[in-house]
């Protein structure tokens, strides 16, 4: 890929399933195509001898964990883009490498080609972030921002199919499970929280409507899937959810497959990072540039993490979109159910041109507490000119 | 500065001028005070036992230099934030560090608080970076976006010195000079390219009026102090200059002291950092980045360069504000001396409201060679009905 090859790397081995139908001719003839991985890792073979690093591209926990376990077990350092595996065993995984003296780098693992990893390690370990929010997957931006310009979501998703930007089954993506994994990893880096990623909230984008972009625009809006977290004192808030986000925020400015985190620093302020997260090409710079940082002798700056418990209790602003046959006494009784739980609404909006048997409405409500807020929706739920429960999202502050 | 001391650090000296002025109580009693730097420097009076990392932060080149040196020479470590020492000087006290074995880091040179340096060596070394630009300089990037917002220059800059944004002297800020010395160092780091800072050319910012805010934003652009640097081919282009920055440009949303880098890769595209690039506690980040760094064994990957030269020819689009004593055939003879030069025209611009006998115009020009555009302004510059030289900005494209 590199023009030139860096210095002190040489490519011995690539490993891969029906190999010889991914031959290309630029690679050195001295390096060995196989489908054997047992070739490179077992060393009781001896297949290690003049085998420094193994790069795993495979992805996923199975059996990518356990090439990198036999690696790192046989004293061999690994780079990996594996952002599930990192953010489900990674700790582990660093224990391993620690034991053994060699380094373990994912620097692709979180937004591909952007170096946020390298930026929190090497720039940012002198701060103390207390914030890390940004959009980690770049097929719910595909999705949402073609939404924000009008298309349909269904069209959308089968187009993003169609370009590989979305897989098959995009339960990954669009349910929020990708953006959280990489959020884990994130967490224990800027935050210094242990997370096991089950442990986030997701919440799919799929609920999210042409209306809901219209409702967002008058509110000088848009919306996108945000991962966040957050310490409060001792409390640790993290999420991965659709969420309004302001035009005048950075996090609106991401189109297409694109990437962005910002961290907040109590010293430091906001450090924005953007870019290609996602894609051969951005993955491959984070890979060669680890490999490059080996090659140097560099390591990673191992920061010091400690278990954390997740909380879902946040006080911010929510946009809720009811879906209604309309008749008298439907606002009444919403704002009823939310002042019972001391939730100030903040505007009512209701666009015309929508038939009255199934309109859509909106209310904003100022910040409140989750809890309250989930109580107040239950009670409203049960109300039976509702046609489907209504559609929370939080509004992204600042 | 940090809520609690990294692992691995101690504080042992702190070396000030007047430092009996600058003690402060949370410093730990240990820590020995003093304004001789020859205490912690001179090896021979054995004053360096237990003294394993130098931080410099005086700045300049003399006496700054010196104590560098020296403490290289001792086989000591140096975290600096002295970007003019590292833009004039950094090569030779690399090669002194590699020389001794020891680390050189310099991560609050460029941009402070926001991870530039160890992004360019640790996240993108991997890739070929053909093009870094940005906002390095805090102070030209308040004025400039306070003008855009409607205030005065002279106003601007006053109140910029008031609250330590500028210097008494603002020449250093607003002429180019501390955005080019950062710049030479990340064409080394980005571009590969070894530059002496004096070779890129610097345009002061203190031509620009509030009459070319106007202009610009007719033209759906702002005006910044950009610092570019782009490898085209074999050729090298760098500048230091106010510009014409579109409104969909990243590079327009920086407001305030903020700063902002994009390098574009060959592969991975353009990435975007911003943040607070000055000030002292985003400079204490990058500092205490760097130190946490060196208590992990981490080091700088060295990133090869090579000596280059700049040149200041580049083919792009540029505006251009005449102030006239209006009479007939200005714009004649301006057409005839673009056209004589096969520049062509993309627009003449021109607002009401102003005097006939000082009449600003703007002139905008499609891409065209810079020692072209030169040789038609000479002759344009030439006409009686001119009555100062014209304003030539350059307009940022992508």
């Amino acid at each position: 890929m590199l023009d030139s090859a860096p210095e002190g790397l040489e490519l011995t081995h690539i490993v891969n399933r029906n190999v010889e139908r991914k031959k290309v001719d630029w690679v050195p003839s001295s390096v060995t195509w196989t489908d054997d991985a047992s070739l490179v890792l077992d060393a009781e073979a001896g297949s290690l001898a003049g085998v420094d690093v193994i790069v795993e591209l495979a992805g996923g926990l199975e059996p990518a964990g356990t090439w990198v376990r036999k690696a790192l077990a046989a004293g061999r350092s690994v780079v990996t883009a594996n952002k599930k595996l990192i953010a489900y065993q990674g700790l582990e995984l660093e224990a391993m490498a620690v034991a053994k003296g060699v380094r373990l780098l994912y620097g692709a693992a979180v937004a591909g080609g952007i170096p946020v990893i390298p930026g929190l390690e090497h720039g940012l370990a002198g701060d103390h972030v207390v914030r890390v929010e940004g959009i980690l997957n770049g097929t719910c931006n595909y999705i949402l921002s073609k939404m924000e310009a009008g298309a349909d979501y269904a069209e959308v998703l089968a187009e993003a199919q169609g370009m590989g930007y979305a897989e098959a089954d995009p339960t990954e993506d669009v349910a929020g499970y990708d953006a959280r994994a990489k959020l884990a990893i994130l967490m224990r880096l800027a935050l210094r929280s242990q997370v096991h990623p089950d442990e986030i909230q997701a919440c799919p984008i799929t609920s999210v409507t042409a209306i809901d972009f219209s409702y967002a625009k008058d509110l000088n809006c848009t919306i996108r899937q945000i991962a966040r977290a957050e310490k409060i004192g001792s409390h640790l808030a993290a999420t991965v959810r659709p969420m309004l986000v302001p035009m005048a925020s950075p996090l609106a400015w991401s189109r297409g497959t694109e990437n962005m985190v910002i961290t907040t620093g109590k010293y430091g302020g906001d450090v924005v990072f953007s870019g290609h997260g996602a894609g051969g090409n951005p993955t491959a710079v984070a890979v060669v540039s680890d490999l490059v940082g080996l090659a140097h002798g560099s390591c990673r700056v191992a920061i010091p993490s400690e278990p954390a418990t997740v909380s879902t209790e946040l006080e911010v602003p929510h946009y809720i979109r009811f879906l209604v046959d309309d008749r008298p006494g439907i606002v009444a009784g919403i704002a009823g159910a939310l002042a019972h739980e001391n939730i100030n609404l903040n505007a009512i909006l209701q666009k015309p041109g929508y038939p009255l048997d199934r309109l859509p409405f909106v209310v904003t409500v100022e910040p409140c507490k989750t809890s309250a807020l989930k109580r107040a929706l239950v009670e409203i739920g049960q109300m039976p000119a509702l046609l489907e429960q209504p559609l929370d999202l939080q509004i992204l502050e600042k």
